[in-house]
């Protein structure tokens, strides 16, 4: 294991936060909050820490797969650790640990939250909340690959660790252009539906913190009945559409610039992400019409609940945990599917369903008739073995933690169902799940030791669960 | 397809149910019961339409797996279809689809009831329905192998699709010696488990009901608590050690007699099995502790309770329902785990849990170092390609399954708990799941389509689903 190399990228990781932290400052200035000090205290720390790893220069440029496995790992636990002493410092939240809960639950883009009173909180403790949603969207790694210098050879073991979904696809040479574009793309979104929510006469605060939960599809809100507070149909189908907007793979936005929308709707995994979504709020809307007024307003609770579970966003307009069995089984589902591989969404990803299904069907064709060669194609083109015993190694994986992880939760207060659905909740990156941990609950009742649990979980499913493995796993850290 | 390969064969199997069918007849006679035309209407059905089978003999000896399979299928169902008669004939159950229902689940060694009052039946119908166990237990087409003429080429096919679990290990070259050599041992132990309850004195016919459904991993009792009902610590722990034993591959026990003990614990996936035993056992007890006055007593429930679910029995002793969440929780796992591979039992297979935990460590080493090979044993041997894909195919058919059969479970009027679990206790062939459907519940508030959804999942589940998901495929039934 490369140490030198692994406290260099921290150090700078941390520089970077450092600069980031500087926006929640800002907000405290502007409302005139005590909290600065708090932030100028972190921001303080963090210069210092990062100060300390450049007496650590890096001697071998030696950097294996292990290095960016772990380095990806710890880059993310790291940077929630500190970026929970502010909400410690100030008391906004007054424990460490429910502190770096919700940190992690940020940078992870998930949403969970330990709070039971939202609106009790400073304003820069909410800003600061939200933007690690919109920080950890893309990746504090993406982010940080596009700003500080690094060989490319670096950076492709860091982007395999870090980049969602089955497969890394080079859509320009270079991955660092590639990452500025994709940040820039994520960044003009952003811009759109801040300037979209304001001209919904959301307010300027408001409008920031919900662009930055649905960009990361994050999920929190500066309010606790979550965008159901505003009360808007039309604030509603604007994060509606952006959460779907943000649950697609980022190099279709490059595709549809360059090659239109003929190139952009060929993507087999964007129609199916389409056709998942569209029966989903069919069958959710004829399923709660009994409890509404007009098809209607039953249509945009169905639209805006099933694309936060699907984007895995997780804001809500309403408590779904009060819906009929049947919605609830679709939106828990929906939890599993998640979004596109190569989008800020967590989850499986539509991408894995699809190899899941077609292996399934495959499988079928071969028993009947096993002289048939019946190759698994995504988006055209033959999956590879390696690709498809990796699907299956991550799905694997997946089902052994979420195994543990529940059982784990089991020895806690809670029941079977709050237990499946809070480890749902985390894992796949939503937020929100059912019963005590419902759109209108909170995670705060759970032990620390539950809460440990959470956190590797948000940190399993945000880094597609490798990485996370390979940090607590000794091979990774044997000297070479 | 060979349609008249089809037929003939079911007509052979109706055949043999006719003859089977004698033993519930002769338990009528004996017991002086009224529903002794009942089975004497359905025997004469059965071998009516089994001789009308004659009219089509087999024209070409063409036998593809496509045949294998659908006849696979098609045997369970048309038995069961015939099986059911008795049932509703004598009124035991007014409705002829919940007489299915509860055929189905007897023949699969599923053990769920649509029952309310048990101990209403006559014993008669209460000695076919556990009898249904009995026959299932080693499988119809087994039983039938070793009884019917037929060519080792036809065997093959049919063995593949029925033996439960990853693959089918060749003791004897031929595989209907094979087929016999099992059926005596699985004969021989029941005549042991019969004779030791009998010297617990437990009444005769219970003596024989409970090795049935003991033998076959099933679980219907003919009393209302179940087990529970004898309250008699020497009966549990007979039957304890029973429901164990029929969870071990049965090539172990020829092993046994060859090679002793050594050759007998050799076995990998043994060893597993019974470390899963322990551990559950030891973390019910101390979970359910506070609940009891003794260790022993509180040892005796969880060791029964653990040991009928691992092995997918059913029987209870105690509502397990009402214990703490870490125990359910415990309990709801062992549930997928199932019974060893060439069992009776049912669920995923301990073989497939190992090589499920065994790809996910290999994924971790060869993502921290990509140049190591690290193939993926069991039993000492690598396993081939084929097995492995084979493997991933089973489990990705076998999520797909209970995903939806537990959505179409949400049209009806339960929970998500409920759904669920019935889904886990009918794809895994236990019998009891949680809250309406738990130790003390019953299927029976199920709608007719729901229970349809539940019949299939018994089918999938203990023909290791692909025979299931053939019948219904278009092209097992293309001309070729």
């Amino acid at each position: 294991m490369n140490i030198r190399y692994i406290i260099s990228i921290l150090g700078k990781i941390l520089f970077v936060e450092a600069l980031l932290l500087l926006a929640p400052f800002a907000v405290a200035i502007y409302y005139g909050e005590e909290t600065v000090f708090a932030y100028a205290i972190t921001i303080a720390l963090l210069f210092l820490v990062g100060g300390i790893s450049f007496m650590f220069p890096i001697k071998q440029n030696i950097i294996r797969p292990r290095e960016g496995l772990v380095v990806a790992a710890l880059a993310w636990v790291v940077v929630s650790l500190f970026g929970a002493l502010p909400l410690r410092l100030t008391g906004d939240i007054p424990n460490y640990l429910d502190a770096v809960f919700e940190v992690v639950s940020g940078f992870t883009t998930t949403g969970a939250s330990i709070l039971t009173d939202i609106e009790a909180l400073s304003r820069s403790g909410l800003f600061w909340r939200s933007f690690t949603h919109w920080i950890g969207g893309m990746g504090v790694l993406v982010f940080a690959l596009a700003i500080l210098p690094a060989t490319d050879t670096k950076s492709m073991h860091l982007m395999r660790a870090e980049m969602p979904g089955p497969d890394v696809s080079k859509l320009v040479s270079k991955i660092r252009l590639t990452a500025r574009l994709l940040y820039i793309i994520y960044m003009v979104l952003t811009v759109i539906q801040f300037l979209l929510l304001l001209a919904g006469k959301m307010p300027v605060y408001d409008s920031l913190i919900h662009a930055f939960g649905t960009a990361g599809t994050g999920g929190f809100s500066n309010r606790a009945l979550s965008v159901g507070a505003y009360d808007n149909a039309y604030i509603e189908w604007v994060i509606t559409v952006f959460m779907l907007i943000f649950s697609i793979n980022f190099n279709l936005f490059y595709l549809l610039l360059v090659g239109g929308f003929s190139s952009f709707f060929k993507n087999e995994e964007l129609r199916w992400f389409f056709c998942i979504v569209l029966v989903a709020v069919g069958i959710v809307t004829m399923d709660i019409l009994p409890l509404y007024d007009s098809f209607g307003e039953a249509l945009r609770d169905a639209a805006f609940q099933v694309s936060s579970i699907v984007s895995t966003t997780g804001f809500a307009t309403t408590n779904f945990d009060l819906w009929p069995t049947l919605s609830k089984g679709v939106l828990v589902l929906l939890m599993f599917f998640g979004a596109c591989a190569g989008s800020t969404g967590g989850g499986i990803k539509i991408s894995r369903v699809m190899v899941i299904c077609k292996t399934a069907l495959a499988q079928v064709r071969r028993q009947i008739d096993p002289r048939l060669i019946n190759p698994i194609k995504l988006e055209g083109t033959i999956l590879s073995p390696a690709t498809r015993s990796g699907i299956t190694a991550y799905m694997f994986a997946y089902l052994i933690i979420y195994v543990i992880s529940t059982l784990l939760l089991c020895l806690d207060r809670f029941n079977l169902t709050v237990n499946f659905t809070a480890v749902a909740a985390c894992i796949n990156n939503i937020g929100p799940g059912l019963e005590d941990v419902g759109p209108m609950g909170s995670f705060f009742g759970f032990s620390p030791f539950s809460k440990l649990v959470l956190i590797f979980d948000m940190l399993a499913g945000r880094l597609e669960i490798f990485p996370m493995l390979a940090l607590f796993s000794p091979s990774a850290w044997k000297k070479s």
